[in-house]
Order: C-alpha cells, then sequence, then structure tokens
C-alpha cells in the first residue's frame, strides 16, 4: 500500500511513529505492508520517493525543524505542486493530516478531490472537510469505488465513528452526548483539583493537548466542529454552526468549580447533538453521572439508539500516537475491503 | 440472503421481530434483502421453505408453543435431520442461536461444520462452540472463504467484540475487564435497593433476563464463558475453565450489601481476563470507579491496549431484541463483506 501523508505535526508523526515500531506486527498479523511515497506540508513542500521514504530519517527531520532537513539521497524529488504531486504520485491512499479549517476546508478539500479523481482512497485527521462537505466527498468516493474514512476526527483514535457507523449499523442512532474536546476536559480536570485556569491551560499546552492558539478548544469550536462531522455522517444531515449553541469554558471561574464541588457537582463540557440541532456548553453533573468520571484527556460518547438504547464509549481524545493510531486502524478497513474484494 | 436459524428461543425471536420491523429500513439503507427459508429447534424439530418463511407467523408459532404450531402452507416443509436440512437448504447464512453448552459445544458446533462444508457463513449466539473450538471454526471458515461472526456471544449486542477484533485492529489487547453477566448485575443492582435476593432474582426471571435455572448466571459461569471467548479471539489463546477463578454472587448476604454501602462502595461481579488466565470474582468498588454506575442489566468492557490505553464500552448485555440485534449486526457485516468481494 503505497500512501502519501499531507501535513506532518502531531498527528502525521504519531502515524508514522506506528508504522515504524509496527511494521513486523502489521505484515505479520495483517499482511500490510505500508509504504510512504510522499510527505507534504504547507511551508516546506512535497517530498517524495516512488520506492517509498524513509520512517526513522522522516521522524528525524521533523525533530530537526522540517522535512527540508530529509536527506538528499537517490531517487528523493521535491517542490511539487500539491496537487500535481498527488496526481503524479500512483500512490493508493492520501492522508490528509493538515490543520483544520471549519470556515472553508480548504485546501484539504480540494486535496481529496484531486485524490479522488486519480482513484485513491483518502483518510482524514482533517475535520474541515468532513464537516462542511462530507456529501461531495462521499459521493466522490463513491463514483470512483474508493474508500473514505475519518476516524480521528472525532475522540482521536478511539473507535467512535466506526461504531456508530461500521458496528451499529442496522440500529438508527437517535441522538449524541459526550466529553469531544480532550484540551477543555484536561483543563477542567486540573481546575478541580485546585488548579487556576492560567496553569492548567499552559499544562495543556506543555502536554501537546492544546495548540499554541488555544482558542478552538477553550472556546468550544473544536468540539463543535465533531459535532457537525456527526450530524453528517451519523444523521446524514448537513448542520452549521449557526444550528449550535457553543459557550467554551474561558467564563467558569474558580469560585464555579468551588460551588461545584461543594454541592458534590463538577463541571464538564458537554457536547450534545440530535439531528435537528445541537450545543456545546460547560454542565455541571452530579458525580453520580458516568461522564463525570471521565477525566483528563479523556473523551467519552453516548449514542442513543433505537434497538440497542445507550451505548458508551469512552478512551483517549487526544495525544501523539492515540491520533495517528485511528489513521493506522483507517487504513487496515481499507486494506481489509481491498482484501475482501480481490477474494 | 438465505438464513436457517437453529434455535427459536428469546434470542432467535428477537431476532426475527428486527427483521420483521426493519425490512423497509434494511433494504433501503443497506440493500440487504434477509429470507429466512428455515428454522429448527430440538424439540419441535425442522421447517423449511425454500422462497422464505412468513416472519409474522413464525412469531406466532412460538407465541402458541412453537414450529409445530407454524401453518402448513404450499412448499413448508417439516421433520428432515438437521444436518440433513442444513446440507439441502442452499442458504447463505446460518444463525446458530440454541441452547449454550460449555462442556462440549454440541450439537452446535457439528451443525456449524456442517454449514462450512456447504459454503454457508456462520453466526453464533451460542457460546459454547466459539468458546471451546475457536481455532477450528475458524480454519472451517477459512478453508471455504465464508465468514465467521459471534457478536451475540459477549455484552449482546453491544459491539464488544466489534469494537476488539475490527475496530481496534492494530493495536493490542493486554488484557480486559468488565462486567459481563446482565442477569448478576441486575440481581446486584436490585439488592443494592433494598431488596432480598430471592426477590431480585425472580424479577431477573420475570424479565426474560435470568433462565429457570439460573445457576449459570449466579454462579459465574455464564461470564465465564465469555472470558473463555475474549481469550480465544482476542488473545487468540485456547483457555479452559480450570485456567478461571470462578466465584458467584450466591454468598453475597443482605449483610455484605449494607456494609458496602456504609463504606461507599458497591458489589459487582467483575470478569478479568489476561493472556495467561483470569477470574470472575464479586468485587467491592469505590463509588467513584466507572463500573460502579454500571447498573442493571448493563454491561462493561475495559480493553487495556498497547496504543491506546484502556478503551471502555458500555451497554445492554441482555433482553430480547437488544440479544437479536447482534446477530443482525453481523448479518450486516457478511453484507459488506460479500458486497465489497462482488465490486
Amino acid at each position: 500500500v503505497k500512501i502519501l501523508l499531507i501535513g506532518f505535526g502531531v498527528v502525521g508523526q504519531g502515524f508514522v511513529e506506528l508504522l515504524r515500531d509496527k511494521a513486523q506486527e502489521l505484515a505479520q498479523r495483517y499482511h500490510l505492508r505500508p509504504v510512504i511515497v510522499g510527505v507534504a506540508t504547507r511551508s516546506q513542500g512535497t517530498l517524495f520517493h516512488p520506492e517509498g521514504l524513509n520512517l526513522s530519517h522522516l521522524l528525524d527531520a521533523a525533530a530537526a525543524g522540517g522535512l527540508r532537513q530529509y536527506p538528499d539521497s537517490e531517487g528523493v524529488q521535491r517542490g511539487e505542486d500539491i496537487k500535481t504531486w498527488i496526481q503524479r504520485s500512483e500512490a493508493d491512499v492520501l492522508i490528509e493530516a493538515s490543520a483544520t479549517n471549519l470556515e472553508t476546508g480548504q485546501p484539504a478539500l480540494d486535496y481529496c478531490m484531486t485524490a479522488f479523481e486519480a482513484e485513491m482512497h483518502v483518510i482524514l485527521a482533517n475535520k474541515g472537510p468532513i464537516a462542511l462537505a462530507y456529501n461531495e466527498l462521499r459521493a466522490a468516493a463513491h463514483m470512483v469505488k474508493r474508500v473514505l474514512r475519518f476516524e480521528a476526527t472525532v475522540m482521536a483514535g478511539t473507535p467512535s465513528l466506526a461504531l456508530a457507523l461500521d458496528a451499529l449499523a442496522g440500529s438508527t442512532v437517535l441522538e449524541a452526548r459526550g466529553i469531544l474536546n480532550g484540551t477543555t476536559n484536561y483543563i477542567l480536570t486540573q481546575m478541580h483539583q485546585g488548579q487556576p485556569y492560567p496553569e492548567a491551560l499552559a499544562e495543556a499546552q506543555r502536554l501537546g493537548y492544546a495548540e499554541t492558539d488555544p482558542r478552538g478548544d477553550v472556546e468550544g469550536w473544536d468540539a463543535a466542529g465533531k459535532l457537525l462531522i456527526l450530524a453528517a455522517t451519523v444523521f446524514e444531515t448537513r448542520l452549521t454552526m449557526h444550528d449550535l449553541q457553543v459557550t467554551g469554558i474561558t467564563g467558569i471561574t474558580t469560585q464555579d468549580i468551588i460551588d461545584a464541588k461543594q454541592a458534590g457537582e463538577c463541571y464538564k463540557l458537554i457536547a450534545h447533538i440530535t439531528p435537528q440541532g445541537g450545543s456545546v456548553q460547560p454542565v455541571r453533573l452530579p458525580l453520580s453521572d458516568p461522564l463525570a468520571s471521565v477525566s483528563n484527556a479523556l473523551n467519552a460518547l453516548t449514542l442513543k439508539t433505537d434497538v440497542m438504547g445507550d451505548i458508551t464509549l469512552i478512551g483517549p481524545g487526544a495525544g501523539r500516537r492515540q491520533t495517528g493510531f485511528a489513521l493506522l486502524a483507517d487504513l487496515l478497513v481499507i486494506h481489509r475491503t481491498q482484501a475482501a474484494a480481490l477474494e
């Protein structure tokens, strides 16, 4: 399986680390031998090798400042336009793991469409294209009989979308409610342990959960983007941010936390969605609520279904390898689908 | 898709109800048109119609005493030997939902092998064959390139096995721990609300959670059988009951419950498994433990994995439709696999 990777931040690097560390296991257990033939970033352009880039050299280059640090061995090609690079690659899978834009989904959306035109499968960690243009992507995939996967976009590698879309196929999801942002859940957990907000935020940034500009997380927009993805994919309904009431955690004071604790309750940033609309807002939960025990960077999602009632999934919602794992899981789904098609 | 169904108790009837009520949805959303061409039970023999039995008539017959009450319309055939009935059926899928035998797995195991010889896919709700002979079943399925599924055997329709085996493929599960028996969890929940054991058991039987002979549940053997299934399928290790320490809930007194409550704790029947062995035993948990809030007939399973840390799934672990749903989910997996193979 030949892979192109766009974006080489925390998630892309986590994925490449997993491929490097699990190469033997993937070959033996799943007969999967992934090869990264190209990596591209917005700031450092494209890198390509038709027989595969060296994974350790890629990780070393990232640690040393970026793709330009990758050694110039024989066969290495650089500096193409990204769309041309996709079209000429003859790769099987495009992985889009660049930074999310929830307003236009670009340029990732164009790259995905270019990949489908080149008859590639597409895996996204980037939330923008799925939140904004899921129907178009699905139609494009269907047209060329290729697979579209996007597990990393909700709850990192915790398989929330595989649960809702694959494992629970045959039931109808009526609504979904959960804790969908790891950064804010980490900050709230720390605040309940007595840390003031600025220190908790700084710690979340130090651990790699929060971005340098944390507004997308702490103002609730990241969780809201995930609700748009659930609406588009699970309810097959296109909602926009205007259909959601979004409040972040920046208004929660130390006194609010003290008051909640004295009442035997705790604050969680709860995301809730139905086919009609949804909300992201801080909610005081009694400690007996199952979501109250979901702490630090864990996330949780409860799906209310027609046949099965409530099904709850709890697991990591952030982290380098935990998000990179989602890309590997999607790659294995594509590999299984191909294997079935070849039988 | 032509289906044979062995066993027409609570689970088989729940499945047929779902097929009847969701016929339109299954056709529209998944292009799946399942037809039940045969049903067999140990006490009332086989029933067959090459063009499909009437689902409402089947459910009416079950309510009226069994398959013999099914009307004798044109094309209906009865009274074959079950193996001959499988061999002659020309069906696509065998569903084995008869009563579990955890000592021999028979006669279900022979029926599954006969189905593979006839190049059928096999879905099990019966725990015996998977707990005792998973490797043989998998090899037989592989030989004829057919699918073996068994979601109903652990946590009813809550997709614990789809999570561990499909969605988390690429990670390694190191151990598993959870609440795997709905009947005992229901009884313990009632006892914590002040009900004495005999009344709680009678209520569980009235609700269809517990069998007339409740020993398999309350002595821990049902949960232990599920641990053998997790060992065989997730760890790919064949363990036997001798590798497990099994204690049920029959020794828990009203005074034990009162003592636990006074200490801010609650009793749960906890099942735990590693590749080396496991246990089923009543454990006093603090109320802050996520498993403490899993009440009534809910089940829960926490998988400890190498890449993703702890992943927890909570959902119904018993119930007519909730278990029948597992068979429908497995049928949809087979349908998807076939669709991919035909592309």
